[in-house]
């Protein structure tokens, strides 16, 4: 990996290994000492935690409440419902001791929370005015993985997990599309700026127990697609293994209808992949944990101060602010730094700057600066935070765009996704097509109708959005 | 336990079935279905978001940053520090399986992160200028426990934990006491309305691997003391066990000094049983997810806009506030239930009220009812929440008052523990007096000075705080 002071593998020369350094070097998370376990450090976590504000929020808005359930679930717990046992039993941890004592059942480390949610709900739920019953989870899981990546794939995880129970498939349809768009569309799209697809998994591809998958998928910058977050129709198949039932307004027993759906820290991989350059992480400023550094270039009496007035204005307009001011380390490795961190504005702020009443503003996301006047700074700051939020994303619908291929069949299909996506009709393809793509290492990323708005249920005549993942 | 519809247990009558009928009745918590684990249901979890938002940013505001450490520990970690791998190895869950195949080294799921946290620290911690290093954490651990009561033990437990590295003892001591004081015994006072007893614990019962322990020390409605947060100064010990060392000025490498603190779910044990009565719950205003609930007396389209428009009124001032319309249900029941979950104020509307321009508020702390008329709606509520939160703690206040008892030796000090707290000389009961007083389940529980403040490092002269615990 590139030494501290040197600069980063290019992007285009070796991809995984620039996202590995930069993974390091903006110094978001570590490999933890158990296999595959991560380390999520501050300025990683800073990220996490903003992103989580902005997904709390809007769970919150579609009504679903925050609550805790156990770590661990009884090995047996995980039988209950057959599909879900086959997706999860290969992956999962299992504790045998406790107390140092082997234990009369195992118990597994949760892997997701659905058994253990669903043997609550039946005791919850009785009458149709329980319902909906809309709850949601934040915690970490747990699952057995052969190649990990900080982030992208680890054996734990951070994450959110909605559960909820509808009177009605129609309900439950609709909350499900609800959550993937309102929830996961919006924060994907507006908060972290990257353009996302949207649509239906194939059933080859659908969540293990689920009826219908809805997923947001986003092309990372080697062109390779990442599932960003995903709600599910459970249907009745954990109701009628947990035997959730509620009566109905004439006293007539029903299964409900499920719903679950989640995100996790997976999601800052994707960030990263999207937006950082050769020169590390570019943060869109929504997630930024700091929007605004204010470097003092050399030591200096006066600068000090004048680089704590400014801050102090930029906190009162709302904006999260940090002084460096570390001047025993080199100018030019703490700007590499923070740099590399991906802080959407620096303020660098010298002796000769501040006699001309004046400070140099740099774009992360250009890298471009300007001498700018001390009384027009807030402003000129502003400016940039906004500009940068839209260029973010624009620069990566570009590029989304440049590598989505339409084509008209399979082999057209297999040629494109070298670089890319291919959008190729679903007719074209099919669960046999499906199979010979994923010889390739090829997967449909999702279903979506043609104009690339969300399909309706058991509607035809879709397009399949095809690609490598990670 | 007592029926839905039916009354709870007197607490005077029976105290610990009352707290498991208020902790269920107020639908709080439920057992999980492995052993000692919790399922926090979304009106407690409520209540640890609020009490998570006060601690959060009491902990930002003293300069530590969170981050996230895994939750899968190496088995060999823990022996490396000696005090603390006895304290700890009797009370781990052991993974010895994982991907469907044993492990080559088992590991332990958190019961706390020490070990983990300063493998890291040892590697981020090179120079002076790396120091202090501050850092939270918010996870689940899990400490294997025979005897377990929802929230006040548990197999698994929601927590924060911080972890620092200092360069001096003496910075260490001030951190670790800032700790206690701006953000425990401040959230615990000011927040929890919880009167708090704050000092040094003993030797035997400092934390395992810590030179000295600080804690806070509440009484319950039973005149039993729960500890609420500790705060640990850890020396040298797990920096020499983990080779944490740092630079300094001079280029000499020197071992750092350490702290670490924590809090945890049991928190909220802790608020049920100082402000619960025989009605249930009581929540200080700061902690309740509703602070007022609105009802509807009567289904009736005017009573229902009425209840909306109050509702609003009071969400403008900033006030968290619930509709119940849910007139399906007896307004008995209804009443009861909001009564059992401690909401500190009840607006209750009905065609009759309405008719007079007028409501009826209950305020949760003394049951006590007023007609008001709805233009001086808002400013009766809020002063009915500022009046319940004064009246909570000093009814707590008065209650620990009255039964913690001034001492002069060892048998008087027995005597006062059957109904509350002694205080005595120090000098009284020594090391020789905690081993007979652990025999009647009495330990000390803090340390202090006679006025009651913190004692400094090295201070003679302390009196000790005694009781039965949690």
């Amino acid at each position: 990996m590139a030494n501290d002071a040197g600069s980063l593998t290019p992007r285009a020369e070796d991809f995984p290994r620039w996202y590995q350094e930069v993974v390091a070097g903006a110094e978001m998370a570590d490999n933890g000492p158990v296999r595959g376990t991560m380390v999520i450090r501050p300025w990683g976590f800073g990220v996490w935690e903003l992103l989580q504000g902005e997904l709390d929020r809007r769970i919150k808005e579609a009504g679903a409440e925050n609550a805790y359930f156990p770590l661990f679930i009884p090995e047996s717990f995980l039988g209950l419902e057959k599909e879900h046992v086959e997706g999860f039993s290969p992956e999962t941890w299992v504790v045998t001791h406790g107390g140092g004592k082997p234990l009369e059942e195992p118990v597994i480390v949760r892997p997701t929370s659905e058994t253990v949610v669903n043997h609550f709900f039946a005791k919850w739920i009785q009458s149709h005015r329980d319902l909906p019953l809309l709850i949601n989870q934040w915690s970490n899981v747990v699952r057995w993985e052969m190649r990990t990546r900080l982030f992208l794939r680890t054996s734990e995880f951070l994450w959110q997990e909605g559960h909820t129970a509808h009177a009605t498939e129609a309900e439950a349809t609709d909350y499900a599309v609800r959550i993937l768009r309102d929830t996961y569309l919006d924060t994907i799209e507006s908060v972290m700026r990257i353009p996302t697809f949207v649509g239906l998994k194939t059933d080859r591809e659908r969540f293990a127990g689920a009826v219908r998958t809805w997923a947001c998928e986003g092309m990372m910058g080697d062109g390779k697609a990442l599932q960003l977050g995903t709600s599910h129709e459970l249907g009745q198949n954990f109701a009628r293994a947990f035997d959730i039932q509620y009566a109905d307004e004439e006293g007539t027993r029903r299964y409900v209808y499920q719903t679950s759906w989640g995100a996790s820290t997976r999601l800052i991989g994707g960030l990263i992949m999207v937006h950082g350059d050769d020169f590390g992480l570019r943060l869109p400023p929504a997630l930024a944990p700091s929007q605004v550094v204010v470097m003092v270039v050399r030591a200096d009496e006066h600068t000090g101060a004048a680089a704590a007035a400014i801050a102090d204005e930029l906190r009162r307009s709302g904006l999260r602010v940090r002084i460096d001011d570390q001047t025993a380390t080199s100018f030019g490795r703490r700007a590499i730094d923070w740099e590399r961190k991906g802080v959407p504005v620096r303020i660098e702020i010298g002796p000769r700057d501040l006699a001309e009443e004046k400070a140099v503003v740099v774009s992360r996301f250009d890298r471009s600066k300007r001498s700018v006047g001390l009384s027009a700074l807030a402003s000129e700051v502003r400016g940039t935070l906004e500009a940068t939020s839209a260029a973010l994303h624009r620069e990566a619908l570009d590029f989304r765009d440049e590598h989505s291929t339409p084509v008209a069949n399979l082999a057209e299909t297999l040629e494109a996704c070298a670089s890319g996506f291919a959008i190729v009709p679903w007719s074209e393809v099919g669960e046999a097509g499906e199979d010979a793509l994923a010889e390739a290492g090829i997967t449909v990323r999702c279903l979506q109708r043609a104009d690339g708005s969300l399909p309706g249920v058991g509607e035809d005549a879709l397009v399949a959005v095809v690609g490598k993942s990670y």
